[in-house]
């Protein structure tokens, strides 16, 4: 008998949910409307009822060993999630809800997190005791290890590196409060950068043909790989802010390493040049040159099911 | 038999030490000259010299279980102190310093550190998890306990708050940086805000009739207690920058305290009531009102001997 985690990311629209080995192999995977105007429960069934069709079908024999669970305002400590932005749900307690189906534990936290632990069993922290996760997609998330374990802290929101007040009295933040870094660094943060660099007009660009409602970090990621001179200066723009605050997690945390997830991860050498140079500018004498800035291992559409799977594993290894 | 620890804190004049019980309770202490003109080893056969005699003239029985040792530069994971500022010596091994002594573990961190490990097993933070001790002297040094154990980080040099970069391109750092936390949020910080204050002659101030150069936190805090306009605004404006920087802190570890030992600290309610206005004006919505920030219990005298003991009980219990 082959021991499968399942791996289940809830996002506002789908579920997506794989069955993962222990390598993070993923040997099953599909996903289902969330449709959170239902019951939790009515989610869960069906989810449970794909994965048992797939098991009871397969070639192989396969147990379920645990469950794990990547969801927004989740909480590690109690198993809940509880008012859930994008989904209509009060609070849902994980494990209550899979109890009916399968006698195993059941683990839930937030997607950040989930990356950090899949990067730590199945990606590019393999081996590390030490390391942060950053993860940019239309905010910044985070996760922190340390001493091998994830970081949640004492009511379990540790890691929202996305809300360090980069710039004190800085741009509006989704949580209320100005300056946050993940209103400039993030997909969202960089959109911002470029509309207000083209208010400016200090530069010529490409991207001033476009409605500004329309632009994207991908669209501006692309500009700058032509060489825009505009999109070039928003990602130094974001670099800038971004390797300051990492120098302070680095002061903080002592990593061996920081490694970036997420759409603008992707722009590649296009954010990691800058970001690496202003990063050594900034962080302590006796860190420069030793802490490793690197981009994800995990594939992008695989990380949300496999770093769900991974809490799964680290808990069934670690407890 | 009665274990004991032994609880040593080298400074750059002298080096105090005492004998520790699992509780707290110092049942010697004593110093001698540090003289790192001289080499290592000499200090270490005065100090055991002086608990040897002790012991051997004492009424009760007494065995030595370990041995702590808090030390600038020095490092967990090597048990070095390397290059210590204020002392003249290159490296030193502190496990093999008093090996020829006694056949106990030795181990080593900075004060700040061994102030948040005494303030955990003895202090503030007894039975507390997940906190962080931030100490106010000349700098600003800090210990982060995390899932109830100290953070060293990769190279063992985690916790070092006093090296956010709190004000970008702000007052000029002894790291060689500027805008560092402790520039500002320490003795050494309020005395220079007192003489940019008082430089902008935007106040009239008892302080004023003071040569700046003989100016000192205890006479800021002085002033202040006794009404000074220019003294409270320069707590009030290290209590800002202090309290947004605590807000990032709680946004990376959730703690459930965080705990300020040192001279600064000692200026209480003056401190603390700007402290916590800034802090709650600042920290993320779900955390107000619900993180406690709090003077140190440990004794200023003690604190020293009783945190080094305590990394010893510390390390004994759990591993």
């Amino acid at each position: 008998m082959k021991k499968l985690a399942i791996g289940i990311d809830i996002g506002g629209t789908n579920a997506a949910f794989g069955l993962v080995d222990k390598n993070g192999i993923i040997v099953f995977r599909d996903s289902v409307p969330t449709n959170s105007h239902r019951p939790a429960d009515e989610l869960a069934e069906k989810i449970v009822a794909k994965i048992n069709k797939w098991i009871e079908t397969s070639a192989s024999q396969y147990v379920i060993s645990a469950i794990g669970v990547g969801a927004p305002n989740s909480n590690y400590y109690n198993g809940c999630i509880e008012n859930p932005p994008n989904l209509h749900w009060k609070k849902v307690h994980l494990p209550k809800l899979f109890a009916p189906h399968y006698d195993v534990p059941v683990f839930v936290t937030n997607d950040a997190n989930a990356a950090a632990l899949g990067e730590l069993k199945f990606g590019a922290a393999k081996g590390m005791k030490n390391f942060i996760e950053i993860t940019l997609g239309t905010g910044l998330g985070s996760g922190l290890i340390i001493n091998g374990d994830m970081v949640y802290g004492h009511d379990g929101h540790a890691g929202e590196l996305g809300h360090v007040l980069a710039v004190p009295g800085g741009r509006l933040c989704g949580c209320g409060r100005n300056g946050c870094l993940e209103t400039y660094a993030s997909a969202t943060g960089i959109v911002t950068t470029v509309r207000e660099l083209l208010a400016s007009g200090e530069y010529s660009s490409t991207l001033a043909s476009i409605n500004p409602q329309e632009l994207t970090a991908k669209i501006v990621s692309d500009a700058a790989g032509q060489g825009d001179a505009l999109a070039l200066e928003a990602f130094r723009f974001t670099a800038d802010i971004l390797g300051r605050c990492m120098a302070d997690a680095v002061a903080y945390l002592s990593p061996q390493a920081i490694i970036f997830f997420g759409g603008l991860a992707l722009a590649g050498e296009l954010l990691f040049k800058d970001l690496r140079h202003y990063f050594e500018s900034y962080v302590m004498d006796h860190y420069k040159g030793k802490i490793q800035l690197l981009p994800s291992a995990l594939l992008t559409g695989e990380a949300a099911v496999t770093g769900a799977a991974a809490l799964a594993w680290h808990e069934l290894e670690t407890n």
